[in-house]
């Protein structure tokens, strides 16, 4: 399905930016007062873009187990409130702060929360996805520029930022380091598909392709078959991978794992889950992906790689203290294990190319949508998440 | 400096094997009969090889701290009296069993704790040095072949093996896929010098050249001193490494770090040695490498790499039974941490073009061998070795 902007030939959306430009705009945001509390969608105010930053219009938002995390607060240290949440998103540039020259308005674009400056030592190397300024920081609450936020309630009590990107809001701002462009001429997707490319799926094909850079008929087992396993298992398909073991303590999750070639559920298993895996792969798999963020899962994850050649790739988000459950003689044994942060792909340098790929069918990208609910609900796209329903649930405004 | 054999063009002493072939042998070896106490430096019984088998005569037989630890015995269930420890030595071919091919009585071999079948799943793929068979393994005590021992005291009780090699005898008998055979036409080496390829030498420039890959223009920490730490700085200096940062607690160490550009002692620093080494490096080394065995240096080692491409390379045996000091959310920072036995060499496949390296000087062996005693003064020995006065120690029979 072509994006509306794609149907007429045309990148930017009907949004009549000069009638807002320069202006604080009144929209309907979710914010989140405090942990676990449902949150209050109300009117805010979100301020014009400073330099080098960008007003986006959110078209679809949708929903990943890190703002799950920081919905509930598990990690203390990141409380900040109010916060709008959401960092997974797609939208149109609705206007740009000063020196702003990548985007305009009237852009596709989709945020990311791993930027990309493309200045830094980190930018400048090819080795990692990583940048000084702008990299994953869940305990950054306002913009880079000048310390402030860009949203307020409407008596004017600021609101925290979070990720880079707070997508659970009709309007956003966001440092322009964090935006991707997309132009209609480089590839075929919707707007739907493009908000994927926002979080989900790139963190998990990005894992299989840039960071395990999985061969043709190698063997792959996936911890967990959320959106992020799911498309990192769709990642290995591509690659041409022979065997591919989901693993899931959810029965339901295996009926929507379309490139899943078999399935273990370790509340069916007498032994040990990598006992299992290195039975059914002559040792153990060439890699292996947690996608969970328990530490059991990952001692798993690492015993079930071959020896000698085995690679272990973390992508899960470890709230808990515990320390890698790993004796450093066992790394004797030649299983290596590394992390990914968003599939190791450099956001604005990589992405354009990667819609070109996932529109040509390289990546499939259909079945990661599974619900689709206005911003109103989000309590129970919330839900939809925590009990296992919902891979993806976009929210629209 | 050429050995006797390569002086007048032989690679053949002249030992007379055919007066010993298919004989049990008595002579000389130091027996370790209980953890810490002195060895027993006897006359035991070294019987004839067993098909695959291969009897030599050690010329050369060095110390290095796995035959501490196991000496000291601290893990007891690696614990196996009587046994003779070494596992770094040169030596030639007394006589082979059944089946040998690959080397015949007179050859100049070392003897390799990694062994390589050359037949195994492992041994046939080039991504690792392990071998399903004859890899290291520390509680293995007898023969492959038979599951008994080759040695036996003049009473006729059996003394243990150790690391498929057991150095400390003047005879001693090894499976054949633990032998590395090495023609004096290929390489301008003396026998003692091809002892250091044996175990430490090896270890250490492997770790440089095999497992981290270091680059020329690179900058690069070693944490502990010793034989295998200093082969790893050698290893760097040899790739074009522009910075080799050395640390160890012992000052007397540095004097003996030829190739070491910077030293840092821990007890000289207020700060964390980490932080001093990103200050020197600018953010932090390309490749840090472990070879203490103490879990606070390896995360010492592991944080002076540089986030987003850093590897840290852990070389140090661990005998505690404390895990990685690594929580999973720091594989996040892009740095990453792998292990390497044996420097990632297989033995006999790789050792002798190495051999050729070093006699070409790509490699200077000439300070790793700074004491020589006779066996009858292994104790002597291991007291250099654990005041950290000697490099190698070259024991002679």
């Amino acid at each position: 399905m072509a994006c509306p902007a794609m149907a007429n030939g045309n990148d930017s959306l009907n949004l009549k930016p000069s009638e807002t430009k320069g202006k604080t705009i009144t929209c309907k945001a979710a914010v989140a007062y405090g942990p676990g509390e449902p949150f209050v969608v109300e009117n805010i105010l979100v301020h014009p873009p400073q330099k080098m930053e960008v007003r986006i219009k959110i078209l679809y938002t949708s929903i990943c187990h890190t703002d799950l995390s920081a919905w509930r607060g598990v990690s203390e240290a990141q409380r900040a409130y109010p916060r709008i949440l959401g960092h997974e998103a797609s939208g149109i540039v609705e206007s740009v702060g000063e020196g702003v020259s990548e985007v305009k308005e009237g852009d596709i674009v989709v945020p990311i929360f791993n930027g990309e400056c493309g200045e830094c030592t980190l930018c400048k190397c090819e080795k990692t996805n990583k940048c000084e300024i702008y990299g994953v920081n869940p305990m950054k609450k306002v913009m880079e520029g000048d310390g402030t936020s860009r949203f307020s309630t409407v008596h004017g009590k600021p609101i925290f930022h979070f990720l880079n990107t707070s997508t659970f809001s009709e309007y956003t701002v966001v440092d322009s380091a964090c935006v991707v462009k997309f132009v209609s001429t480089d590839h075929s997707l919707s707007i739907k598909n493009l908000t994927l490319l926002s979080c989900g799926v790139s963190t998990g094909v990005g894992a299989a392709w840039n960071t395990a850079n999985v061969h043709s008929g190698s063997t792959v087992a996936v911890f967990g078959l959320g959106a992020v396993g799911l498309a990192v298992a769709e990642g290995a398909r591509a690659r041409g991978a022979s065997k591919i073991i989901g693993v899931d303590i959810n029965p339901d999750k295996f009926i929507k794992a379309m490139g899943v070639t078999n399935f273990i559920n370790p509340k069916d298993e007498e032994k040990p889950v990598y006992e299992r895996i290195r039975e059914m792969t002559d040792g153990g798999v060439h890699y292996s992906f947690e996608c969970t963020g328990n530490v059991d899962v990952l001692r798993d994850a690492f015993l079930s790689a071959h020896e000698g050649w085995g690679l272990t790739v973390v992508l899960g988000i470890h709230a808990s203290p515990t320390l890698l459950p790993i004796h450093p003689m066992e790394l004797f044994d030649g299983r290596n294990i590394v992390g990914s942060v968003f599939g190791g792909f450099k956001g604005r340098s990589h992405l354009p190319h990667f819609a070109k790929q996932c529109g040509q069918g390289v990546v499939k990208l259909d079945n990661f949508i599974t619900h689709e609910l206005p911003l109103e609900e989000i309590d129970k796209a919330f839900d939809l998440l925590i009990t296992g329903k919902s891979l993806r649930c976009l929210l629209h405004f």
